[in-house]
């Protein structure tokens, strides 16, 4: 298999490693360049010890600026930086050629109102945000495959987008009413120093956060508005769990009259039997996250509460892998021309 | 402080330990006798090392006959049994002036078809439990303190009526569209030899069971119903996680015409200012089950999503203290006129 | 009961947290203090929100100064302040009649040449390090009832002195072969925002540190070579463990010839029958945790290797109260004549 | 790559969870037959939720006689068996030709005498108990790679033999002083429905058990007493800890005279440099086992006591990959002339 050059921007955190993870062993990329600011000249497996030994590992993190990342030079860069830095990085690599996954909030919205009113500042590069394709494979296949730049999606969205979008394209439910209640493990808060974060305070610990407007509203209600041919909005609560990865969603909608169960079950089955990494449970299986960490599945299930006529929507991931990495790669291979699942069929 | 001579009918599970726990430490109580046809013979703390050379602690398990109980005698009995074997205690009892506190689901509901619907078997005594007072403190105090016999509240419902039925009493909220989803810690699914709460099985997962119609639903829809003067359904979906003890419950629910954050606020800090275990966090604040396990508070947050016109309620408790025990002592302290919080200022 | 008039010096922190959870129950506490740089002016249930609507839970955290502690004023106070820093109290406030109880390693030594060799600075006041007493109430009682200034044994040195001391006063071990091998919760590491506490970097992780040579080795020996009635030198190696208290000592040690089970075990009963915290759970059976956290026992379990002649001590107990908070309110329950359990029988 | 056809005989535990998910994704393997009593009839994929729609999942469980293995027919077997029951399949499956590598413990010893004393009875096939290689790869590649069955070792062994055997063959450290702590997730218990392994007993619990005779203990002193060429006898205490899966061991021995710690490094890296799955962290460094969960690597970290003239050894390994099925199919990449690495460089 043709090894692509691939670069790593911003590799030091969870996201980041769990990128390294799958890049390090997938057998259509040469890791080219990672880049670290804070740990410049040390080698992967110094900072990650869990990569000691793995072929490739003894990589060393470059400094972060476009012209020593160019100089490795990759033909394919992933950013795993933070919302509002990616966005300095994109034009200058995909004018020198290179195709960018960036897994950053930054290019994943059409509206620059909408990113203004989101992320409370204007973006830095409108066009680029335009052209930039949201790189849920499942649903952006064909634009991915020619995209100069992909919008990786959130973990949040992922796991609410995914569900909702046949039952809303199909009128199977109302656009108005839809309720999705997120929980998430704590790598989802990122690697960083904070009290919040510290064992003692999120073992033995359940809490929302983040309500009642979190960002990754954002792109859901992008997605699921073009899905319903109709702008919606959705309430999204987001909690914190003490897992270390996984997301759970469970999504609530009313049907619309006259839908049963075996429409729900249909309709998902007609949308996702080829898809690669959505495994649909079956009517009235609940999802379990830890069936999917570490993998790049997110697994559905679903049911109906007849005495209140709602559609009850149970979807797993794992947030840095599905939600992050992993569709990213996902997103890569389609760009590279890869069987769609090299590098992906992680147990 | 005089004390009440008491018993502990079925002592050996989890809600069991930890009603033992609390009346162990009780300055009100003197307890005579537990039961455990498993463990009869056997001291509290051969069972439960963590209350070896407590005083009290020495006590033995006894069999689980009536007149075994009644010989102790005791003036009042909790029944930590599972549903459909309270019943078989609770006339013998109340008959031979016995003061009940059951913890199981036996004598929560008014309705014989409720019950029949919910728990698949007609009642066995619907009399006594249409006489049973439902054992919440902030609503039926009154009732409480005359009860021959109370049925304490289950643990999701506890956290689920609690914040709902003053703004269902003010008419604050859409009655039609209340959607509750609740996290619980593995101690609800009882203390049994069952893989399915297997460490590995329960450790890093995250999942929901139980949907649509868990039979939790039926008594709180009756206490909604009554608060808000009409029948009401709700959407109800419990989730499994990995932590010991604690539920967090989110629920939304429609504000009706016209209604802000400010009279939500309002409301709840009308209705709850004196009771003594309810403690509102304000609007915008989440709850944490890490700040009441262990105690006998439920903590309320609220704050209003006005995108979509909808209220978010959170609120966290520990479902075998607030979600069982807790509130069955409570109910207790009423019952015989001891102060509220009696042997429940637990940190 | 009368009630002393207590002060917390340095409460922001998970001891500080747990003194004060036990201080605030205490019949025979007034707490008049509680200082915290970083919180000032702000209640100790805005800080901690478990303990918001207990009753003293209103009082407001002072800036440190002995000025500000003094007018409050105090009968006793608690040093929860970081190794170096309560040096700085104890003079002023022992002469200004207030008695001390230090949970830094400042008071615990009587060498101040062990003390800098494992401190690494000469001791700021060795007239107050030497006059203060060890605070371990099962072998220094009477000292600690008429002591000025108490230095509270360390977490890891109470669980493992407490099996020893007996079987080296009778000679039944060898003092040259002990070895201790402690687990600790990660609340023992300090509530401090680091990323090695991180939720993901602790939780399904396991790891020692702090090896060859931890501070608390220099107690540890103290107390056991004074027991043996000569030097002895012992490997100890602490390990973090993913739980938020508790630690768990497994301590082996060479038996003296023709030493037996049953002299172990015959010993440990007489030394510590009487002791109202220490439970020896009996020949054969291990210690766990679970049993202990949130109390102040300390259970003891023992077995020997018949084939390597050695005795295997297991020892359990929460770091956070018997290893601080729960052994230093031991000792002043001790210094102000209330009968040694009080405020202490926590479940 | 030519592909072994394979089967896996008790393929329902956790170990033959981790092991059919390695051989689904060796590139050497076509697995043909995977055995369970309990689930004959089933998919694996409906039992093991997270292999669904991994190639080869859908595999159905065949119930376990011999013949039945046999007419899928398997070129290797592995035994995932409880002990004492792998013996009943060993003599039949290689007498018609496949190779065995038998996970459980009765092709791990010897000396029939010693398996009697640890296992309580004797050995059901004594020539084939002798025959059988302890399949330790870094030990005993060359007869491995001949033998008709290999033994595979134990967890737990595996994590303290691997350390101490070149020191012992060196005569760096005394044979006569050797203890091993080792902690151990609740994986090493086995998926099987009892109390004691219940979320809520487990979780927040750190405890001591087996002690002081492991059955391990017998397969542990053959391997270190041929190291040391002396019979040799050492002290084994596991404990089980709140992680799924991970060993972390500690073990502490006295140093011979005059040797240091260089002497111990130089040692150490002579030993393993070129073997791939055993690394060597370095002098002082602490091995941690969320560095090696889930994968085949072994970690060892070390560092001398100078004041007790103890070396302590530091190993850290996931007990059901490196610790059984890893470890297993890495003999079996030896037996079958693979590359050692293959289908095992797993993060």
């Amino acid at each position: 298999m043709k090894r692509v050059k691939t670069a790593v921007v911003g590799a030091s955190g969870y996201t980041g490693q769990e990128l390294l993870r799958i890049l390090l062993l997938h057998p259509g990329v040469e890791l080219v360049c990672a880049t670290s600011r804070q740990y410049e000249g040390k080698a992967l497996s110094d900072i990650f010890p869990r990569f000691r030994d793995v072929p490739g590992a003894d990589l060393k993190f470059r400094g972060a600026s476009v012209e020593s990342i160019l100089s490795t030079p990759p033909q394919a860069a992933f950013l795993a930086l933070p919302h509002g830095v990616s966005v300095e990085y994109g034009r200058a690599l995909v004018e020198a050629g290179v195709r960018v996954v960036d897994l950053s909030a930054d290019f994943r919205l059409n509206d620059p109102a909408v990113y203004e009113e989101f992320y409370g500042k204007p973006h830095a590069d409108v066009p680029l945000m335009q052209e930039a394709v949201y790189g849920m494979p499942e649903w952006h296949r064909d634009q991915i495959a020619h995209a100069r730049i992909v919008g990786s999606p959130g973990c949040y969205p992922t796991s609410i987008i995914l569900p909702l979008v046949p039952l809303l394209r199909a009128k199977l439910i109302e656009p108005g009413g839809i309720i999705a209640n997120s929980l998430s493990g704590v790598s989802g808060a990122g690697r960083k120093a904070d009290i919040a974060y510290h064992f003692c305070e999120c073992n033995e610990s359940m809490r929302a956060y983040g309500v009642p407007r979190h960002r990754h509203l954002s792109e859901i209600e992008q997605e699921l508005s073009a899905a319903a041919g109709c702008p919606l909005r959705i309430t999204f609560i987001p909690h914190l769990m003490p897992v270390n990865t996984g997301i759970l969603t469970t999504t609530t909608a009313q049907l619309a009259p006259g839908v049963s169960l075996q429409h729900i079950t249909d309709c998902l089955v007609q949308a996702y039997t080829t898809a690669p990494f959505v495994r649909l449970l079956g009517a009235g299986k609940p999802a379990d996250t830890k069936n999917v960490t570490r993998t790049n599945f997110v697994d559905i299930g679903w049911t109906v509460d007849e005495r209140t006529g709602r559609v009850i929507l149970m979807s797993a991931e794992d947030n840095i892998v599905k939600g992050a990495g992993g569709q990213g790669v996902h997103a890569f291979n389609i760009m590279f021309g890869l069987p769609e699942t090299t590098g992906l069929m992680l147990l």
